[in-house]
C-alpha cells in the first residue's frame, strides 16, 4: 500500500465518502452504509478500514503506519456528530466494530457491540439512559462478545455464569435478571476473560476498539472463513473491510423504539409502506417474537397502535426516507430503523424479500410506474417463485400452529408444490375407491413408501402423495409434478403398515381415512384436516372458475408473461401423456409437447391385460395378436393429444421401460394374471424371473426393446401416424415427432429411423397435403452425447433426457440415492442436487460436446430438452448458452421455464436491450 | 480406364504376369495364384481380369472394348498349357470362374466351377477320365451352379429334383446316384434353369464364360456384398478381380489324389511337413469328412499308407514346394494340392492356422533359424491364443465323441478357459463339502444360476464353473478367470432346480454327484467324466510338478516372453486379492499388484459375522466395534499380500460394493444372522429393507459408503498402513497404492486424500527409511472421465475400472444384458462385445479424454488399467496408444497382456526396431 492510499472512508450526518459501488474497497456493508448516508438518511456515524488495510495487517503483521492516527480522528468525529465522547464517564460514547467483505459471508461475520464500556462509562450509559439494569447488560454482553470475539475465550464460560444467575435470582429471562445479580455477574465475567485468556478484559476503551479491529482483520484467516471460501470458491485475496459505527438504542422510553419497514407489501406486493414496530425495545426484541409488534400503518384489523398514530412526525420522516430509498435503489427496499429518544435513525436497507405473487405485482407495478423498464421487471422475478403462484396454499402461520399444537408431524422434501389436506390412503386402490367411489369427491391423500407405475390411478384420484422414500426427481415427485399436484417425499420418518391399512411416524400411528395436511412447497407434513386457498391464476386460465377482468395478479401474470414471451428466444414446450394434461399445459403457455411417454398408455385398465398377453406370449405372431388389441387404444390415445395441440408439435417417445414393470410381482397377483391369461402360474411366475433385472435402469428397455421386439415400436408408430392422418382428416394442424429412447449408437438410430420412415410411408404417402413430421432421439446415455456426430447423422433432433443423463454420468440411481445424496449436500461433497439442477462441469459438458458434434455433421438438428431440468431456471440459463432450441417441462413448470428463457436471453445479450 | 491399362494378368505354367504385391488390381486370390506361379510352382494356369475392368464394366455397363479379345487369347493361352481346347468334344478344357476383391469377403464370393461342359464335351470328359458317372456329375453341378450365379434361378428346384432321383434310385448318398439317373436329372435340370430364368441354359462354353465373367462383375453391388461392406466399413469403389482357371480333378484314378499340407504341424509346432490326403478323390470328399484320410509322412501310428510311400515322387516334390513357400512367406504355410493323372498341382497356400501352442514354437523356432526376428516373431503369435498353453485341455475328438454318444448338453459363453471334469454341486456350500469333505479330494463342477460373491468358497473348492445366466464379464465369468479356472457360463438351456439338488437340460435331469465335463475353451458341456491334460507351462510354473529343462514347450514360450518383455512399454500387473493368487501371478510375470479387492475379505467365514455386525449397528460407536474385530484379520491379508509381492507396487481397493451385499437375503438366513447377532428376525429384515436397491450398480457403494462411513475406510486404511510398517519391518520392500473407488468429482477424492494422508501421517510417519506409498482413484463413473482434471488434481494414479465405465457409458448392466446384447452382436447392431474388446469410440474416448486431462493437470499421474479389457489384447494395443502405462488382468491373462502389450509397442514403432 503506498502512503497515498486512503484508508479510512467516514460515513453519518447525510454525508458519506464512499458510495454503494465501491464494495471492492469497503466491502457490502460498509459501501451500503455510506449509499444511504450519503443519500442524506440519518445513519449512526461511523467509520470503513478499507479492505486493503486488511491485507496489508494480514501481510505484515501489523497495521499500516499512519493508521492509528486516522482511527483516533475518525473517532473525534463520530464524537461530535453524536455528541458524546468515547470513555466519557458522563455522556460515553459506545460502537460497534464488524467485518463486511465485498460479497455477504453469513457465519464468518465477527462483531463485538458497545464498544467502550467500562467499570466508569458503564454509570455514564446509566445515568444517560435511566436505566441502570440496561446499562449493566450492555455491559455484561460486551465483555462476553470481547472475550469470545478477541481473546478467544469461547462463550461456554460466561453462559454458564448466566445459566447460574438466573438460577439464583429464581428468574427465567436473561431481561429479568436484577441488578446486584447483574453487578456480581460483570465481575464473574471478567474473572472468566482472565482466566480463560490469561489476560484481563481491557478498561481502556481506545485498547477495546483497537482489539476489536485487529481481530475482525485476523478473523479473515480463520478455519471458518478460509472454509467458506473453499466451499464457495470466493478468493484469498479479497481481505475484509472493518466497520466502526455509533450505537444507537430503541430502548430508554416511550420516545424510543425499533422496527423494519418495507416500502411495498412482501406478502401481496401492494403499494405503500408496510412492517412492523416495537416501541422501546431493541432490534433483537422483535427477533426474538416475544412481544408482538404493532403495525407501521393504520390498519384497523392489526394489534395494537400504528407508528403512524403513535408518532406521526417519526412516520411521516420514515415514509420519505422509503420512497427516497426506493427510488434510489429502484427497487423494492427492507429497511431496519431504530428510534432513539424522538430521533429516527436507518440502520441497514437492502432489497426486499417477497412472495412469487408479490414479486410479480411489484415488478409490473414498478415498470408501470416507469421506474424500470420490462426487461428489468422481468429479472427482478425468480422464476422457481411462479410456482407459488399456481399452487393451493394454506393459510399463513400454518406451521407455527401445527407446531403449537403438537400437529408438525415433520418435514420431508418438497418435490410438488401446494398444499393439499385429505383423508390418508395407502394403496392406490384405496385412494381410488376413497376418492371415486361415494357420491361426494372425499379428498385424499395418498401415503407410500414410494410410488411406481402401478400406482398413477391412485395418484390422479388424490389429491396429494405423500412417500417415505425417493429424492426430488423419483417416480412420485415426477409424476406429482406432471400432474400439479402437491407432493412430498423422501419423509423418512414415515413407515407405511405391511397391511396397507395403517403407518407409523415415530410413535403415532395413522390409520387410513384419517386427515392428514401436506405442503408440498414447503416439505410440511401435518395431522388434520387444514382448508386450502386456491391459486388465482389456476382460477382463471385451468378451472375458468374466476374471470380474468377478477383479478388484478392474474393480469400482472399476463403482461410480465408476455414481455417474457417477447424476450427469450428458447421454446417452452410441456412434457404431457394425456389430452387433458395437453390442455392445461397450453392454457399456461407450453408451444408442444416435447415429451409424451407412452407408457402410461400401456398401464390403462382396458388395456394392461393385453399388454401382459404380449409379453407373456413366446412367439412374434402371439405377441402381435396381442398388439393388435392395443393398436385402436393408443391411436385414439394420440388423437386425442394432437387435438389438443393443433397447430403445435407433440414429441412421442415410443415404449421406455423394461417389460418386466408391467407384470405383477405378488403371489396373488401372479395367480390373478394367470387366470385372466388362461395360463399357469407357474408360467406367469417364470417370465417373471426370465425377465426380472439387476438394475432395470440399465437393463432391456428403451430401444434396446424396440429393435429386439420391433413389433412393439411397430405398432406404436402405426398408431402414431394412423392418428396423425385422422388429426389431419379432421382439420387439425398435427405435427408429429417420433422419439426413440435410450439411444447409445449410431447404427441403433440408423435402424430405427429406417423402421419409422417405412411405417410412415405407408401410412402417409398418399396424404395431400403432408403431414411433416419427423423422427428422432432422446439423449440420455453418456455414449449417446460422445457419439452425437454418427447419432445426428440419422436424426431430426435430440432432446436430451438429463435424468437418466445424470444418473448415469454419475453412476447414481435416483431411487437409491436416500443413504448418500442427503449427506453429500449437506456436508457440501456436492454443491447441489444435480437431479434438481444440471451438474454443468459434469453432465453440462456431455451436453455442450453432444449439441457441437451433433450440429457439424447435421446443421439442421433440432436441440430440446425433456428431462426435469427443463422447468429449473438455472438449468434452462445453461440450455440457453448451449444453444438449445427448446426446453420441455410439466405443465405447472412452463410459466416458470416461459420465464427463466427469457431471463437466459437477456443475460446473454448482458443488457443490450435496455 | 485408358487403353493403354492391362485387363488381364495371367499365371500358371511357373511363372506370372503379377505378384503378391497386387491385391488392389488383382484381389487377394488373383495376387496369390499369381505369387505361387511365379515361384514356379505348378499352379493349374489362369487368368486374372483386373479390379479396375469390373469398375468399368459396372459403371458404363458393358465391358470395355478389346476385352473379349483379350480373353479369348488368354483361354488360348490356358488351352495351349492344358493340351485341352475349350469346348472340344475329345480333350475338353474345364475352368472355373471365381471372384476375388482386395480383402476375403466370405459370403459374398460368387464361383461357378466345370465352365465348358455342354452335351458334347462331357462326353470327352467321360473318355479322358474313363468315367462317366463322375463326367454326368460334373455337367449336373454346372447346370445348376450356373442356374444359380448367372441365370438368378436359385437352388432349391435343383436340389428337390436331385432328391427325387435318389429316392427313386433308392440310394442315399449323391455320389451313388447311377448313369441312367444322373442322365435324366441333367436333362430335368436344364428344364428347371429354363423355366426359372425364361432362357435356355446355354451349350455355348464361350456363352458360359461371358456369362460367369458379367454375373461375378455384377455381384459386386448385390445386396448382400453391399451389406457387407457397410458392416465391415469397406469402400464400394474396390470392386471385384475375376479369376478364370483350368479346372484339374484329383479323382480320375488311383494316381490321383488330393490333399492339405502345413509346413509344420498346425497342432505341436513341430518342424517339418504335415498333413492329410486322400488318393482318387476330389478336395470337397476331404471336407466332407467320409473317407479317413491318410499322414502326408511316414507314421506308423496313423491309419494308412502315407503319400511318403505312395507316392515317392510327388511326396517329394510337395516337400520342396512347401519348403520354397515357407522361406518365401517367411511363415508356416497351408497348402491345398490336388494330383490328377500322376501331376502334382498346388492350388492355394496361405497363412496356416495353428493353435497356441504351435504358434509359439514356430515362432520361436523359424527365429531360430534366421528366417525372421524376433520382434516379427511376437507380432506372429496371437496374443489370445497363449491362454491355450495354460490351461488344461480335454484330448483332440472329445466333442465328436461326446456328440456322437449323446453326451454333449450344448454350449454356452467359454468364459473361462481349460477343461473341467467333476461331480455336479448346485450350491456353494455343496461344493465345498463335496470337494474338501472326505478323505480323497474329489473333482467338482460347481453349478449354479448365477453366482454371487457368497460363493466364492464353493468356487474355489471347485474345478470348474456353470452357469446358466451371465456375460463374459459376470461375477462367475471374471472370477473364475481371477482363479485360472474353466468356466461356461449364459448356458441357457440350463434350469438349475429348486432343492439346490439337480438341475435339468432340456429333457435331461442331472443330479447332485453326477459327472460333468465342461470345456471353457469352447464353452462346450458334456455329461460324464473325462481325463483332462495339465498344460505344461503351468506344470512348470505354478505347481513346479514338471522341470523346466523338461518341457521344450516351456523354454520357447519363456524365450517368446522375454523377447515380449524387452520389446513392450506398459507394465503389466496382475488383479489378485489373494497371497497365494499373488504368487501365481508374480510367476506368470506380473509386475504388481493393479487391483486388489478387499470386498472379497469381508467374506471370510471368520470374519463375515463382524461385517454383518457393523452393518446392523445403529451407531458409528458400535461400527467400530465392529470394525475394530476385522481390523487384525485384514491387517494380516495385506501383510501376506505384500510379502507375496516384496519389491512390487500393490494397489488396494477400499471397499466398493454396497453394505446390502454382505446380508442374507432369505428368511432361514435372516434367522440365522439375527441368532448370531442377538437381535431380533425384524431387526435384520429391516434392515435388509433399509439397504435394499433398485439399482445396486448405481448406489450406495464406493467411496459413497467411504464417505459417509468413513469408519469403514479408516479401518481400511489403517490395516493396508500397518500392513505395510510390519511387511517393512520384516525387511520386505512394500509399495501401497490405496484405490478410492468410484470417485466422480473432485470433491470426492480431495477429501478421501486426505482421509488417507492423515491415517498414513499417524502411522507411517517415524518409519525409516519412508515407505513410499500413493492415494489414487479407480475411473470408473463417466463422470471421472469428464471431471478428470478435477480430480487429477488430488490423485497420484488413475486406475481404469472399464468394466463399469463401460456399464455407465452405455446404460448397459452386464447382469442384464442377457436378453439383448446377443442379439444386437448377431444382427451386428453392435460391431462386438463391448465388455469383452472396449469400445474404442465411445468408452475409449471418454478414456482418452481422462488421460488427456489428467496429465495436463498433474503430468505425474501414474495411469493404468484394472478392468477385464486389461487382458483382452486389442484393448492393451488400444491402451498402450492412449499412454497408459500398465495395465491389468487377472493372474493367468498376464502372458496375454504381456505378449499384447509388446505387440503395440512394435506396432507404435511401425516396424522401425526391425
Amino acid at each position: 500500500m503506498t502512503g497515498a492510499t486512503r484508508m479510512i472512508y467516514h460515513f453519518g450526518g447525510g454525508e458519506a465518502d464512499g458510495n454503494k459501488d465501491m464494495k471492492d474497497l469497503l466491502g457490502g456493508k460498509g459501501a451500503n452504509l455510506a449509499e444511504m448516508s450519503g443519500l442524506g438518511l440519518p445513519v449512526p456515524p461511523g467509520f470503513t478500514i478499507t479492505t486493503e488495510v486488511c491485507l496489508e495487517y494480514l501481510r505484515k503483521g501489523g497495521h499500516p503506519e499512519g493508521l492509528r492516527e486516522e482511527v483516533a480522528s475518525a473517532m473525534a468525529s463520530i464524537e461530535k456528530r453524536m455528541e458524546q465522547r468515547f470513555g466519557d464517564a458522563r455522556r460515553p460514547l459506545l460502537v460497534s466494530c464488524r467485518s463486511g467483505a465485498r460479497a455477504s459471508m453469513p457465519g464468518m461475520m465477527d462483531t463485538v457491540l458497545n464498544i467502550g464500556l467500562n467499570d466508569e462509562t458503564v454509570k455514564g450509559l446509566a445515568a444517560a439512559s435511566g436505566d441502570e439494569r440496561f446499562a449493566l447488560d450492555c455491559y455484561r454482553r460486551l465483555i462476553e462478545m470481547y472475550g469470545d470475539v478477541v481473546m478467544r475465550t469461547g462463550r461456554e464460560e460466561y453462559h454458564r455464569a448466566l445459566e447460574k444467575a438466573k438460577h439464583e435470582a429464581g428468574v427465567e429471562e436473561d431481561r429479568h435478571v436484577p441488578v446486584q445479580a447483574l453487578q456480581a455477574l460483570i465481575v464473574r465475567y471478567k474473572e472468566i476473560a482472565k482466566a480463560s485468556a490469561g489476560r484481563a478484559f481491557p478498561e481502556d476503551p481506545k485498547e477495546q476498539i483497537w482489539g476489536a479491529i485487529e481481530a475482525v482483520f485476523r478473523s479473515w484467516n480463520g478455519a471458518r472463513a478460509r472454509e467458506y471460501r473453499r466451499i464457495h470458491s470466493l478468493p484469498d485475496d479479497w481481505g475484509t473491510a472493518v466497520n466502526v459505527q455509533a450505537m444507537v438504542f430503541g430502548n430508554l422510553g416511550d420516545d424510543c423504539g425499533t422496527g423494519v419497514a418495507f416500502t411495498r407489501s412482501p406478502a401481496t406486493g401492494e403499494t405503500g409502506l408496510y412492517g412492523e414496530f416495537l416501541p422501546n425495545a431493541q432490534g433483537e426484541d422483535v427477533v426474538a417474537g416475544i412481544r408482538t409488534p404493532q403495525p407501521i400503518r393504520r390498519n384497523a384489523s392489526a394489534p395494537g397502535l400504528s407508528l403512524e398514530e403513535t408518532m406521526p412526525a417519526i412516520y411521516k420522516e420514515l415514509s420519505g426516507f422509503a420512497e427516497t430509498l426506493e427510488k434510489h435503489y429502484r427497487e423494492m427496499q427492507d429497511i431496519e430503523f431504530t428510534i432513539q429518544k424522538g430521533r429516527l435513525f436507518t440502520l441497514q436497507t437492502r432489497r426486499g424479500a417477497r412472495t412469487g405473487q408479490a414479486a410479480v405485482r411489484i415488478a409490473v407495478a414498478m415498470t408501470r410506474e416507469g421506474l424500470i423498464v420490462s426487461d428489468e421487471a422481468l429479472l427482478r422475478v425468480e422464476a422457481a417463485r411462479l410456482a407459488d403462484l399456481l399452487a393451493d396454499s394454506f393459510p399463513e402461520g400454518t406451521r407455527v400452529t401445527a407446531q403449537r399444537d403438537g400437529r408438525l408431524l415433520g418435514n420431508g422434501l418438497n418435490a410438488g408444490p401446494g398444499a393439499a389436506s385429505g383423508k390418508a390412503a395407502f394403496t392406490a386402490d384405496a385412494a381410488y375407491a376413497m376418492a371415486r367411489g361415494g357420491h361426494d369427491n372425499v379428498p385424499v391423500i395418498l401415503v407410500r413408501g414410494e410410488t411406481s407405475p402401478e400406482d398413477i390411478k391412485g395418484m390422479e384420484a388424490a389429491r396429494g402423495i405423500l412417500t417415505a422414500r425417493g429424492g426430488m426427481t423419483s417416480h412420485a415427485a415426477v409424476v406429482a409434478r406432471g400432474m400439479g399436484k402437491p407432493c412430498v417425499v423422501g419423509f423418512g420418518a414415515l413407515v407405511v403398515g405391511e397391511d396397507g391399512r395403517s403407518c407409523r411416524v415415530g410413535e403415532r400411528t395413522i390409520l387410513e381415512g384419517e386427515f392428514l395436511s401436506i405442503d408440498g412447497t414447503t416439505g410440511d407434513v401435518m395431522l388434520g384436516e387444514i382448508a386450502t386457498t386456491s391459486s388465482e391464476i389456476v382460477k382463471v386460465l385451468v378451472d375458468r372458475s374466476l374471470k380474468p377482468e377478477a383479478s388484478a395478479l392474474y393480469r400482472d401474470y399476463e403482461t410480465l408473461m408476455s414481455w417474457a414471451d417477447g424476450a427469450r428466444r428458447m421454446k417452452v414446450r410441456s412434457n404431457s401423456d394425456t389430452p387433458s394434461d395437453a390442455a392445461t399445459a397450453r392454457r399456461l403457455g407450453a408451444e408442444g409437447i416435447g415429451l409424451c411417454r407412452t407408457e402410461h398408455m400401456f398401464f390403462g385398465a382396458d388395456r394392461i391385460v393385453a399388454v401382459r398377453e404380449m409379453i407373456l406370449a413366446d412367439a412374434k405372431p402371439q405377441r402381435q395378436k396381442a398388439l393388435a388389441k392395443i393398436l385402436p387404444m393408443q391411436r385414439e390415445d394420440f388423437l386425442g393429444i394432437f387435438r389438443a395441440m393443433d397447430g403445435l408439435p407433440v414429441t412421442i417417445r415410443l415404449l421406455d421401460p423394461p417389460l418386466h414393470e408391467f407384470l405383477p410381482r405378488e403371489s396373488a397377483a401372479i395367480d390373478e394374471v394367470a387366470a385372466q391369461m388362461g395360463v399357469t402360474a407357474r408360467t406367469v411366475r417364470e417370465r417373471v424371473e426370465r425377465l426380472a433385472e439387476s438394475n432395470p435402469m440399465l437393463g432391456h428397455r428403451g430401444c434396446r426393446l424396440g429393435l429386439t421386439h420391433p413389433e412393439i415400436y411397430e405398432v406404436q408408430l402405426q398408431a402414431v401416424f394412423e392418428a396423425a392422418l385422422a388429426a389431419a382428416r379432421e382439420g387439425v394442424q398435427v405435427y408429429p415427432e417420433v422419439m426413440h429412447p435410450l439411444v447409445g449408437t449410431g447404427e441403433e438410430i440408423r435402424r430405427l429411423r429406417a423402421m419409422t420412415v417405412a411405417m410412415a410411408e405407408r401410412i402417409l404417402s398418399d396424404q395431400k397435403p403432408a403431414i411433416p413430421w419427423l423422427v428422432g432421439t432422446m439423449i440420455e446415455v453418456p455414449r449417446a452425447c460422445i457419439a452425437a456426430a454418427e447419432i445426428a447423422a440419422d436424426a431430426q433432433f435430440f432432446s436430451f433426457g438429463t435424468n437418466d443423463l445424470t444418473q448415469m454420468t454419475y453412476g447414481y440411481s435416483r431411487d437409491d440415492t436416500r443413504n448418500f445424496l442427503p449427506v453429500y449436500i449437506a456436508e457440501r461433497i456436492l454443491p447441489s442436487d444435480p437431479f434438481a439442477s444440471i451438474d454443468q462441469p459434469g453432465v453440462g459438458r456431455l451436453v455442450t460436446m453432444a449439441v457441437e458434434e451433433g450440429r457439424r455433421v447435421n446443421p439442421k438438428l433440432k436441440i430440446g430438452v425433456c428431462g426435469e431440468h427443463g422447468g429449473d431456471p438455472a438449468s434452462v440459463e445453461f440450455f440457453d448458452r448451449a444453444g438449445l432450441d427448446y426446453v420441455s417441462c410439466s405443465a405447472y413448470r412452463v410459466p416458470i421455464a416461459r420465464l427463466a428463457a427469457a431471463q437466459a436471453a437477456l443475460k446473454a445479450l448482458g443488457g443490450k436491450r435496455r
